[in-house]
């Protein structure tokens, strides 16, 4: 890749079911994940915006969590279905989707 | 964590040996990524520095990839060895550690 202007990382962290903390895994973020490579690909925007998946990002039972950079904003409880708005709003758009902000208290 | 003012992403994407695109994972970024972690408690950097592992971040025949934002500055060819200047010049310094950054063709 070429350096994007933006850059997705999607915590992939996955943990046993019984682990006290959880894990984005466990919350869906594999699905997650697809979802933004998928409106990656659709949008052919490979040249500004890159897709990564990551290890654990903090706060856990929060999940799934995805962190935009260079603004480190970090999202919680992402759904697959919120990622065409992050596409729209914030990614391609500059302005952060502020329902889907991780609360001041973990980030 | 809370939000860092440098976040190193290391990469520890892995494919299997015979793979034509080689891997951050063959080349050892597992102990790079050691490396960052063991640094990282022995400063007690938590509140300003994160590290965490991703897939692949591009330049696979340049591995072991290293990328740090907000800066946005990719390190390739990185060794164990490497990481005490990357934290002394970089992490807590500011100042990107020249002899290692990704070339342009690349980043």
């Amino acid at each position: 890749m070429s350096k994007p202007q933006r850059h997705v990382f999607v915590c992939n962290q996955n943990r046993p079911a019984e682990h006290p903390r959880g894990s984005c895994a466990a919350k869906g973020s594999s699905a997650v994940l697809q979802a933004f490579w998928a409106e990656l690909q659709k949008r052919q925007a490979y040249e500004k915006i890159a897709v990564t998946y990551s290890g654990c990002l903090g706060p856990c039972e929060k999940g799934p969590n995805v962190l935009v950079y260079p603004e480190a904003v970090l999202y919680s409880g992402v759904a697959p279905s919120d990622v065409e708005e992050i596409f729209n709003s914030h990614l391609e758009g500059g302005t952060p989707v502020a329902r889907l902000l991780a609360p001041a208290t973990v980030w």
